[in-house]
């Protein structure tokens, strides 16, 4: 038997002594979601900036058109068009603080990817993982299509596709599709598809409920195997967009990009596209016909169509908009769906926060006003009554029962808790860069960034399996 | 100041403590042939087949442009849009014969560049080394413009632009520009430009000077330090075709390519042009309107413009044909220049050797027969009387002076030791082929080769130097 197919076989059996217990088994999940026949096809990207601590080895491993920053191990692991973005990792000496207590770092921190099945994954580490803070986890994990690990202890787990696991400890666990979990160690818990949960416990609970049945026209698997849904065909018709750049070792900006700016060239520009001053545009994001004001930015697996954001406004992981246009200061959250048209333009006032895994599916011109939360299922003016709140009012909730949402106690540390992150994110990204070092982020410190590029063994045992690579010192 | 500066620095120091007590500064060369500005601009290749071992690993290296095959070991060195082909690498446990006396190698050859300086040079390891035979040495060593290393020890040396270093041990000496020497140890000598000097004591030599001011014409460094002359020019007015090749990563070929034949993904191919079986066409070679009958080959730098080759002819390492016709089983030599037009094509009989470094630039047509030697420059027809023999005449021959060419010792063993080694080129090229795995050479072992880029700092103080990275296990 080939490496490869011994290499598949060993990450199910792993991932599935955790989840087979609980009632899991991944291996349909994997074996249809690769192609080993493909994966001669693909590269792996490592990125080398002058402003990150690098170091990467990998061994034993297949890593088809991955791209990676930051310090990383990946040890027999199939990586598959994922994204590990390590650009947060702390340095050896930094505290790390947990619940109030700091403990130092004795050594930098590092990405871990040991017996994992990752297809088409995003791997952000702000981590908060307090069990060894020197290392972001994923071990013995599959996480399927779309799906965010932005935190770790990731043990033992399955993420159903487009789901997110922030900030979180988990461990052996099953997220559904769609869903979106912060909320700690999830051990032997399975979590439904759709649900939006953020549990901080003794300080707030936030529940929500997707309708399992619009969550299967959004996102499901058909009984092939097949992703399927209104999210992946809104990706795969772009598919091919990506294409060309990923041919090319030659970059030429198709937009001009201010000099306190970053566009990867691994993201798609079409259009009429205008990057401001300290906008952040991450690899695989996708704009077209896109204004990105000062300060905003596109994260990884974005989709900004016919949309125009006035500045400082995040666009989380994954996050699509197509016909809308934000004020100042926007979150949307990750994997968040917001699709207008043309004569049905979705507007959304400053300082709103777009909960993770929000879907805004436009039937008719939408206007959200500004300093709202919105969350939910939302496709008329008057579902926003049931979806949404002003910043205000949810921060004097602390029992609220609105639809499908259920929510307990401190609204004020809820609301303030995303504001913190939110201002976090655009300290981090750069967008308050004026100049001075001290206020440099992500799109500052990534201008100057290289690439080493890895191509698979293409025939004979090894076939699509990497050659074990150090790059730098450890 | 930047590390590369810093390099360079070195670098120039440690070759001329070995080439100043002999008269030589490497500085103005090595400070003409590089610029440091342009150096981020380039990526380096290394290749990975299922057939060859591989190791690489470098440090506080710049490897601008430059193709690596095999093991490989780079230190602190400039390696400049260079080609390092280690697919002859001796392994573990081979016995290595030197004068008739076998010595086992107690571990993989490899290929150590350290302190060196090479730009567009060719390293092609069948080396011949006693003194270590585990190590293909290039040590203090600078190499410029289309020079050939083609056997270690390489210690202390400066190679000039089109020079080649035959299969030789040389220690601190200096070979002029287009001078090839096949002679040993060369510890503390000077080689005049355009000498072409083969020496097997007690055996043969072989010792021809071409006419300083014809080696002017065709390769020379102008008052600032640039290569010119009509090579350079030819080599220069066929660059663009190459740059696209470098900038893609698909590879489709342009003509078809059997399946026992092998055509580098780093080659131009151009025109009508045809690849019999059994072929070999390396990187950096570039074929236009050519035909390559059965077995034959291309080496790397080779250019075959409006040329046809029967079939098991040999083209070495920067051997450039332009209107030329081969019978079976012609050799032509390093660098060998023949240039023939339209109106006057030049004719090669079978069998015919075409000495390394041999001008054959034609004023009418030429026409030389079969089992013929050729060496010096050509103009005309009656050239030939003085510049080739048959090879059962030159055979004979104990003394000769002919034209430039002194020639003392054994006739016979010179000629059967450049038959000898033309079919040991064949055979390891693959042009014996039959579908046994016996016969197999490197047109069918590296047909899967995979390539992996390297991409140097783009900024900082780091600029153009590449991470440290090891690739696979030594």
């Amino acid at each position: 038997m080939k490496s490869i197919a011994r290499l598949v076989d060993h990450i199910i059996s792993r991932v599935n002594v955790n989840l087979k217990p609980i009632g899991r088994d991944v291996e349909p999940a994997v074996r249809q979601s690769i192609r080993t026949d493909k994966l001669t096809q693909y590269y792996a990207y490592y990125a080398l900036s002058i402003d990150h601590p690098w170091y990467f080895r990998f061994q034993e491993s297949n890593l088809g058109g991955s791209y990676f920053l930051g310090k990383c191990e990946v040890d027999r692991s199939v990586v598959l068009k994922s994204d590990i973005r390590g650009d947060e990792l702390k340095p050896k000496g930094a505290v790390a603080y947990f619940g109030g207590l700091g403990t130092e770092l004795y050594q930098d921190e590092i990405i871990q990817i040991v017996n994992s099945f990752l297809v088409k994954t995003l791997i952000h580490n702000n981590s908060q993982n307090p069990e060894i803070p020197e290392y972001f986890r994923i071990l013995n994990t599959v996480a399927m299509h779309y799906s965010n690990i932005h935190g770790t202890t990731t043990e033992g787990a399955y993420l159903g596709a487009f789901a997110t696991a922030d900030l979180s400890v988990l461990h052996n666990c099953v997220l559904g599709d769609f869903a979106y979990v912060q909320a700690g160690d999830l051990s032997r818990q399975t979590i439904q598809s759709g649900r939006v949960w953020i549990h901080q416990p003794g300080v707030f609970e936030f529940d929500y409920m997707h309708d399992p049945e619009i969550i299967d026209r959004y996102v499901t698997f058909d009984s092939k195997g097949q992703l399927t849904g209104e999210f992946s065909d809104f990706v795969r018709e772009r598919r091919s967009d990506f294409l060309p750049m990923y041919d090319s070792l030659a970059f030429e900006s198709p937009v001009p990009v201010p000099e306190s700016a970053f566009l990867s060239r691994y993201a798609v520009v079409k259009g009429e596209s205008h990057l401001g001053d300290n906008c952040l545009v991450a690899q695989r994001a996708c704009l077209e016909n896109a204004t990105l004001g000062n300060g905003s930015n596109a994260q990884e697996n974005c989709f900004i169509v016919d949309s125009k954001l006035e500045a400082m406004d995040v666009i989380a992981h994954g996050g699509k908009l197509i016909h809308v246009e934000l004020g100042e200061k926007v979150f949307v959250g990750f994997n968040s769906f917001l699709h207008g048209e043309a004569d049905r333009k979705i507007l959304v006032g400053a300082g709103t926060i777009v909960m993770p895994h929000t879907i805004i599916d436009a039937l008719e011109p939408l206007d959200i006003p500004k300093k709202m939360i919105v969350w939910g299922y939302i496709r008329t003016q008057e579902d926003l009554a049931s979806h949404s709140m002003s910043l205000d009012d949810f921060s004097k909730q602390r029992e609220l029962r609105l639809g499908a949402l259920v929510f307990n106690g401190d609204g004020a540390a809820f609301i303030k808790g995303f504001q913190r992150r939110i201002e976090h994110i655009l300290q981090e990204n750069g967008a308050y860069y004026d100049g001075n070092d001290a206020t440099r982020g992500h799109a500052q410190k990534t201008q100057s960034v290289s690439y080493n590029l890895f191509q698979p063994y293409l025939a004979g045992e090894e076939e699509a399996m990497f050659p074990a690579i150090v790059v730098g010192n450890r």
